[in-house]
């Protein structure tokens, strides 16, 4: 009996190597494939973190389509007041204000402290100056960006809620750690959130913890790491100030409220709707320095859009021509505003994968893999994101009540090839090879490429009777 | 006997699941020496995908040697007045036509139709006029290149089958998909072929199937994703024309015949055979943008070689030098033709792989890794294809009916150090070095130095007694 | 009972089989997640390569804080007389020599014989010329750089043995090879070590073997996968010089001793301490070909150091802007020099790991990672090694003796950002953002921004109880 179980160990020994070998290359064909998508659903948040003076959603970033990307999204709220508190991340960051207003500091080495003061700080009875580096304003419809590794800080000075969707990107080469990204939180003792829709133990970190994908429970800031009397001696403080640094019992988690308001130095803006526009201008000749890098440009403009068709919508695009530091980045945005019904000539696109995240309205989307499989064929609505994976097919058509969309895009300077209309790939055709690789008379051919004479945005109301190829 | 099955099995599990993860560094090493090479074969075909005008052979891309180089190998057949259908893949593409002549459209978004005409269609019974994209011919020892996610046709208008040998570079950085290439067509229904030596059930798609190697039993066009209603609507043309797109019944496969020939607009060629020379001059000042970006460059013309010695043979190098958008591509090639018996110096490539396809004749290799051993000493025979990775070491000498060549390398200005012979390694070492390193007297080491005075390429005449050091 | 075995082995494979596919999404992420570091030792190297004049000892590349880090690092002890013999790496190589001096010279291919002699060889009885490609000496201090491929010997003609620290960035972009290090030898006959701590069956390869990590037995130089008949044709020489470039008897390893000192062409050093500032200075108009690209850079002279604070230390970064080739290596180094009990401020990396390697003295480290959890925490001593990685931050404080050290640094142009002192992330904070980030006090975050007035490296002697923030 005992022999049995010995022979059957050793062999099962024996079949556990040899099955676990004959396993490899399936797996590695798993891991290697993560953009063999079947099925693109469209995606809302599944976590949340919460705190003090807003929260943060975060998009399962083991989701499939987020692993094909290589990219996370994460969305912040912050309320009136509320104050992000400095944290940096081991990935570049894209942001889009969607609502709101307020500033932001971007702590960037070597840089001066160029915003100096002689007034009085209010909340101290003593008289002393502050000076720190510059501070940027932000507002609806920026894309704000800040390298992999710049600590950064935000902060709502306005009326309503400000919400920000980033886009987190992971597999950019920037990123020397692993595949996730992480966020280094500089202050406060950022909290477990309670996961609506949780994985394993629920809760959320803020990037992988030790156990996979699962939470951590003791997450505190960078300081937490160092001995109290180190941080006394380099900060040359007492131990109470250092104490705070570590932030043990913070409760307020990663957004703070600030009870009377955040003092800073900063120049007055302009006027409050006009001020993004005039950042827009010309390079100021010290553009080339990161010190003095434009971190910001709005994109929600309709008088500078790159296409405009009254009757279709318009649509934006932020590359490296117009914000030279998302050369550095990798990374592109488009925004784009369809009227009710109108539709976004079916495209794809060359370099880059497009993660889609719908900011008002609703629209339908067909998404279409190189087997001429339909993997996405639905509504996507506010709020929701879908990844379109490079060189896929996709076709947008507005709801009724039009849509708003912002798309972030994993190239400096994403290439859209549209199949329809002008421009388009089979405007680019001959006749003759359109008519024999779609088996059709010449005449049909010659109505393929010039029946739609409009360019990317289509409106509704085209002539959908006229199908005769004479202009 | 339950209870020794039980013990037995829950030992068995335990044996698993330890056998797996002990199992796992071996199987993490595995995949990422995709190099450690202990044998390499000479490759031909083991697919091919028949069609109406030709076919397609592949090569097996999960041959180590392939997964090693990051590349995949194809080769096209296109039989006269064969259309080989527009489609982009999400990889950079090299071809290097064997034989044949033809043209080919590549479509590039942005850019002109620039090829106008007011000449009447033939087929066509009314009178329009076309404009399309730019037609560019290419003949046989020419390289032809396409940017990933480019659309792009082939036409064969000679007397002969066009035979092209295409690279695609998987790994390349401009494939943000996974490591396999995939082809989106944008017409017909492209079949599945009959493999010559199947994997698993058979046949082959373009590309990966959702079931990892296997193929795909409804493989169609990127139409095929699309609603038709929507279709009609973005093309605006009737339900009839877009139901052409889908191609649903197109049983031609992916290279089809056009009957009468296919009519273009085109320039005349100024002499069939001299216009690629003429196309090699220098630059037109629009070279830097992709719409007027050279795309073919021809390297089978011995007298603009690179290295040539009359005895021996002569060898092309296309880099990014000669053709600046392989600096976008990451991609290179060499020509090389041997004499019979001619030998190319031992000698190994800094920063590149090198995947060489026999075009004529045959000769033999040795390739050696970084332990000295032997890991390829046989024939390589006219139609099979050798990886030669990295820093490998090699040698070749043509057999007895001589040997050429197409190379191509995974790096746009791949370097080469030879071991012996002019400008070698061995060369820029003192003697005394040599000396020492390998114990000889200084006599040797001279001769081992200075005795093969030619570069890269050797006679096989040479004075085979001459040990002598005295020149 | 037979039954028994086989109904035991049959559930045991689908055990296997389920177990195995179970385990695969923890094995992905394992993969993935190299750098989810729980805990960094300080390490010495694991394993030693005896040869007749020195041995080169290995750091173990399987440990988790290379793998993260996607580098190695070797040491050689190069005795007086020794010579290493000539060989390539698939990766670029980035030397700092401890101690010694010697020269050393980089075959590179294309590049001219440019010392030339016509004195007589001494050991040789005829007359004959020697020509080779230059020589560059090197010195204690001396930062060498070696490109990917490109092959290179080492000589000690000093009078103490030379010590050379050497980063092998394995997973540089110039590695198309697969994860680990390999050695291409041209010469010798390089032998097994007796590994000091012994994976699997001991010894260790220059590079990794078929086997895994485990090492292989009959490893030589590239010359003996070749053909002896072809090497002798190639060469153009007898059998007996042919057999001596495959060297199978040759038992000195990998460095050997030159008996009566090597004779080389060679210009006279000016002096042999001030040579090296020579050749800092300026660009010589050649400098972008790689033939006359300067390799080595002095950076152990404080004279030049780019942070200097007489009570706390020094130190000297070298990147791209000063050694242009690094460029292409996207490596830098930092040499830091810290005098007892002298702090470098809390501080993390944005852009690169850094591999810290003390060469005097010793350090208490601690390391922290995104979760505040201190992943280190210790001292390094002399000969030790730890690896922080990108983003993670770190407080360094000299011990009594003082602390130097040499940092290899995965980017060409690493950042730093400091957490205390002068240009650090909180004096770049608006006073109000740090009070009401860490709920303090305006004064405490006021003393927090100011108090400690050094740059990078902190005094040990500073105001200790300077705690008011009055000036």
């Amino acid at each position: 009996m005992a022999n049995i179980s010995i022979l059957s160990l050793s062999l099962s020994f024996l079949l556990v190597f040899h099955g676990c070998l004959a396993l490899r290359p399936f797996q590695q064909q798993q891991q290697q494939n993560q953009c063999q998508i079947q099925r693109i659903n469209a995606l809302q948040p599944n976590e949340r973190v919460q705190a003090e003076a807003g929260w943060t959603d975060f998009f399962d970033s083991s989701n499939q389509q987020f692993l094909c990307a290589g990219v996370e999204v994460i969305r912040h709220h912050i309320q009136p007041q509320g104050l992000l508190l400095p944290s940096y991340v081991n990935t570049p960051l894209m942001v889009y204000i969607v609502q709101g207003r307020g500033y932001q500091g971007t702590m960037l080495p070597g840089c001066p402290e160029t915003f100096q003061s002689s007034q009085q700080l209010q909340e101290g009875s003593e008289s002393f100056q502050d000076r720190h580096q510059k501070i940027r304003h932000f507002q609806q419809g920026d894309v704000v960006v800040f390298p992999a590794g710049a600590a950064h800080w935000m902060y709502n000075d306005g009326q309503e809620e400000v919400i920000a969707v980033a886009l987190l990107d992971s597999t950019n080469s920037a990123n020397q750690l692993d595949q996730f990204h992480r966020r280094f939180f500089l202050a406060g003792n950022p909290q477990q959130g309670q996961g609506q829709q949780q994985q394993q133990k629920g809760g959320k970190t803020w990037g992988r913890s030790q156990k996979g994908q699962s939470q951590e429970e003791g997450s505190g800031n960078i300081f937490r790491g160092f001995d109290l009397e180190m941080l006394a001696e380099v900060f040359n403080v007492d131990q109470e100030t250092a104490e705070k640094l570590q932030s043990p019992d913070d409760t307020r988690g990663h957004i703070v409220k600030v009870e009377r308001g955040l003092q800073v130095i900063r120049p007055p803006m302009k006027s409050e709707q006009q001020e993004q526009r005039g950042r827009g201008g010309a390079a100021n000749g010290f553009e080339e320095t990161i010190c003095s890098a434009k971190m910001t440009h709005n994109i929600d403009d309709p008088s500078r859009a790159d296409f405009y068709n009254p009757q279709a919508g318009w649509c934006n695009n932020l590359n490296s021509f117009k914000l030279p530091i998302l050369q550095m980045l990798q990374l592109s945005a488009e925004r784009g505003v369809l009227r009710r019904n109108a539709i976004v000539s079916p495209h794809w696109l060359m370099n880059a994968h497009s993660i889609i995240y719908v900011t008002k309205g609703d629209m339908g989307m067909q998404i279409v893999n190189h087997e001429g499989q339909t993997v996405f064929d639905d509504q996507i609505q506010e709020g929701q994101l879908v990844v379109v994976p490079q060189n896929f097919a996709v076709v947008q058509k507005a709801g009724e009540q039009g849509c708003q969309w912002i798309a972030f895009r994993t190239n400096d300077n994403a290439m859209i090839n549209t199949l329809a209309g002008h421009t388009s790939a089979l405007r680019a055709m001959p006749v003759n090879v359109i008519a024999n690789a779609y088996q059709m008379t010449p005449e049909q051919a010659w109505s393929l490429k010039f029946n739609r004479k409009e360019t990317v945005m289509f409106s509704p109301t085209s002539r959908s009777s006229g199908r005769s190829i004479a202009a």
